[in-house]
């Protein structure tokens, strides 16, 4: 099944305007006329796909839009309520399928599609699901768009990105997890509400796994360019770091709240993924806490994706940046290494 | 209780950093500091209110949002969600409570709270439960922010916007029903779709009752400013009245197709009041199907509600269209209004 | 000579941050890294020229933009210019020189350079003038970019459109002129200002020459989707002919006006180039009026380019409106297309 | 004279659609209707001002935007080749006159008028022509928009600044110079253009005199949060001073290179001040290197305006950054303080 939205559903006899409003001008067919258009495909039209594709549409980043999921009615819903809005919105294609082809030629796949688990099962057994949930999506979207970028959502995020490595076949630099991004932003409105300045003023990163093991970098935050630790030890303000980790904690157990009080993330996540679906395809060149192959960076060792600052572009990831950490952060970046690579042994791939 | 993202919540011993960070310039204290920020309050916090919110939040439109529910829960968990994108939106303030105080000063309130069907109730019996709704939501917006634009979104929209205009006090060009404004963009969208034009070239209205009794102004379909109906009778291209029907039946049944097949409909109705928000929060004096006291207009008799196209700025309604209606299109117009009005009759306000 | 802010004007010792600051990622060299970016270069950075690229810089429609022009220092004074802003703006790469491989792989080229008339000199030989001139710009420009789509903005547009069409041997769907899409918006704007409407709620087409014989089509123009004449009609508005004769006067004369009072236009073409420039490279598949390969529209005869409602998108020209004119408004149309054949003929191409 | 484009040069007989095109609503006549819109004034039309105007207006930063000139035929000019463009922006309503009554109700006014130097004329007597011109500005302004802040762009900036705040009696928060803001942007274009990442991820201020004597802070350099100058010492990567100064260096003469390739400076200083704009009226709390009093900060005495890590919001000024500087930094300020300080002296204020 493909749907989109299309003439023939309007019945028998449908006016053929289309041939008598315009004439085509001279030697229109030319092959240049589909080429450099941008494609992007969402895998999984729950809370969190939604969001994230009604964000991109709002903000104009792609001419088509193709949507995947299982649930053929859920999706041609989904498809038809933002179809309905196109005299609101910069023309974009949107397609919906439950079939693969209609991913073809995707510039970026956003995989959001996941299992949920089951009471009383355990979290490995949920892993396991997810892995063969991700056999039947990451093969056909390597098939159909062999030159794409993967950037992969589902929890646990980590693990996930580096079977999607796996199973994609594609070179590092394209395969990315959404990691820490929103842990990081949410890191930052903590930081920014407390002051009371605006959160893009203000710099702070929580890298590593993204889950409890996360690793908050303090050296790292700035407000509108002034080192808040380097200024709090000049100015001799005292702070004690049991503060510091009711923050982290906060950003930590910030998403489990929000469930708990709404049943699912989907807004912030929409925003942080649509965030990084610009850098990417927009060639910004601009650095973003996500999960990427970590091998080699700050002493980790094996096969493991966690997030690290990185530099993200049209081609994906571009390069690392090789931050300064403190003995503590580097330690607990290892340990957050080692609680990922643990769960990765499990999966025997 | 009255929500907002604090920093009392990092626990006792936060960083008092705020006073440190900033010195404060002489006479900062300037009565005009906060005069002219543009506030907008979302009642109900379901997908569509939600949808518009978020809308609204990715477009820029609002300094501050107001979100209002009663479930607290819920409400918070949606609220925390928005504000963790803080980083990757324009600052805005966003402040969310179920008591109606956290409204003040709205320049524009938007309803979609409703109750909804029971199985086996009357279409009656359902509207009289949101008329009781109303009474609790309409007389305290209307106190905490006397100079707003009440825009309802809530169904039967109609006949909650002549309930809301009683129960407010408000001059009737503060108070407005999206009305048939959304039927109106399927409209274009599935004429764009079958000419394969961007939406934005269309231009097609449906005007009346936001229901089975709306009316389709065949004479205003232009596609890039060519009448379509007069250029088909000039080109001599025959088409059937009933290939018109379908086209509007298909817009009718859209609502149900998208209810039917994701249980409701949110991202279109989102757009949409958004797009409304946009021209009454920046005067934009644009023309838009909406839900307006329609009383001596068109022959339309009684304190009616429905939709007409309508000027949008700054001070709510500026004008309704005079348009050149067929007398059919007059005739099913006054169908539209009688069957709203009778269902106004039974509730003896 | 090829500028780019670089490096090494910061002189000996530069610091060489860069490689310390990033670690690459395994694998980055991806050959899809800059496959489909979107590339546009302005020839000409005179005051149209840089009004085009500054508008388009932000608007964010172009990932590299390329300046050309003969005189070497005004050209990087206006690269460098644009530069400066970049932490203002999303990331757009801005190249300069006089050199046209600076352009290779542009998806589109606008051309605003011209020659001035010299006191004295007949139209006829500043055209000839212009058309050496172009032989130096087109050939270059189809040979570095031959997939890309050619936009002519300097005047006489509708002949030099012509001479591009001849000089780059594209197929006429890639050659398209300025035409009267700036005359439209200035006809639009004056209907919108007399009746307090927003002007994109106004439809209105001035096409044929951009110039005295321009045609503007009466039956064209609605408010709001209502068309205005037979709105006049069916309300026994009694309008005068020489009413709308002036209006169409003044948009011919407000060209000249902002000449002489300014010294030359700059905004108003740059907003209406920006807005081509979306549509096309979008794919927006949007109707403008500009100068096309006129041929077998509206019984005209001959290679001739006059400005047409023409649907615009990824492929350039997709098609011309069928749109019905009044039989006084064919004969102008006609007459307007002789016109540019007469000072056609007399080039000898 | 006052213009704005009206229908009267229509010519007699002019349509009078207006009436009967929309139909008034029940008491329409709402005191709310223009209370809350935005307005901006920008005195000057020259590049810099027409820059500045322009970008606020494809930003869509204000509802209302007002010029004043004393040449009234370039005035004209300008403001008809902005208001030709309605079609393709939202709408705002754009006025233009000599007198400054047209600016009544701003919100926000930028001043970039100034004398231009004669030949062999002294800074002191230009300045002293200048003062001469602000008496004829400032007053006017703030009799017709006593709430509104002031933002003074022309040079020399900081002692200009100083001069409007004495005239206007207005408070220090209200009256900010554009100052080091574009300064600084250079600064972050030049780094992030030698490490090949988005100006948006660098921070970086020039602070001090807008002019030969401001003082790169190097200690706040930070690239995506990470400080420059600690990660080069931690890496052990050897870099000199003199090198350091060279970017400075080539900060402060890139906008005389700019004058002396193109005549004048333009683009950049529009996209900075429509920056600062974007902060003051949407109340972002963004920080910004702008002219405010200085008094009390870092050791200065004496109402001198310098540039100074400023958060900007509805009120104006909100607050200095309490950076920690160097006692190189600190001194350098200090000397860019009395440079001004001196200046300010000779003008007897």
């Amino acid at each position: 099944m493909h749907h989109s939205a299309s003439a023939s559903s309007l019945g028998p006899g449908g006016l053929d305007l289309s041939q008598a409003f315009f004439k085509p001008i001279q030697n229109t067919a030319s092959p240049s006329s589909t080429k450099r258009h941008t494609k992007v495909s969402v895998i999984g039209v729950g809370n969190v796909g939604m969001a994230i594709a009604q964000t991109i549409l709002t903000q104009d980043l792609a001419d088509e839009l193709a949507l995947i999921d299982a649930k053929a009615d859920k999706l041609r819903g989904e498809m038809l309520d933002l179809q309905h809005a196109a005299a609101f919105l910069p023309r974009t294609k949107i397609v919906a399928s439950v079939d693969y082809a209609v991913t073809v030629g995707s510039d970026l796949c956003i995989v959001t599609a996941g299992a949920r688990q089951n009471p009383g099962e355990s979290r490995l057994n949920l892993l396991q699901r997810n892995v063969a949930l991700f056999s039947h999506i990451i093969p056909p979207l390597a098939k159909y768009s062999p030159d794409s970028i993967l950037l992969i959502v589902s929890n646990p995020v980590d693990v996930l990105t580096y079977v999607s490595w796996k199973m994609s076949g594609f070179p590092s630099n394209r395969v990315i997890g959404s990691g820490t991004n929103l842990d990081s932003s949410r890191f930052r409105f903590l930081i920014a509400d407390h002051l009371d300045v605006n959160a893009q003023d203000v710099q702070a990163y929580i890298v590593g796994e993204h889950g409890d093991s996360s690793v908050a970098l303090w050296s790292t935050i700035s407000i509108g360019g002034v080192p808040v630790l380097s200024f709090l030890e000049k100015q001799q303000i005292a702070y004690e770091k049991e503060t510091l980790e009711n923050i982290h904690k906060a950003v930590v157990e910030s998403a489990y709240e929000v469930i708990s009080l709404k049943g699912y993330t989907s807004w912030a996540i929409g925003y942080s993924v649509a965030n990084l679906a610009r850098s990417l395809l927009r060639d910004q060149r601009k650095i973003h806490p996500v999960s990427v192959l970590a091998k080699g960076f700050y002493g980790i060792d094996g096969d493991v994706f966690l997030s690290l600052p990185t530099q993200l572009g049209r081609g994906g990831v571009l390069g690392v940046t090789n931050i300064h950490l403190t003995d503590e952060e580097m330690e607990r970046l290892r340990e957050s290494a080692k609680t990922i690579l643990e769960v990765q042994s499990q999966l025997g791939m």
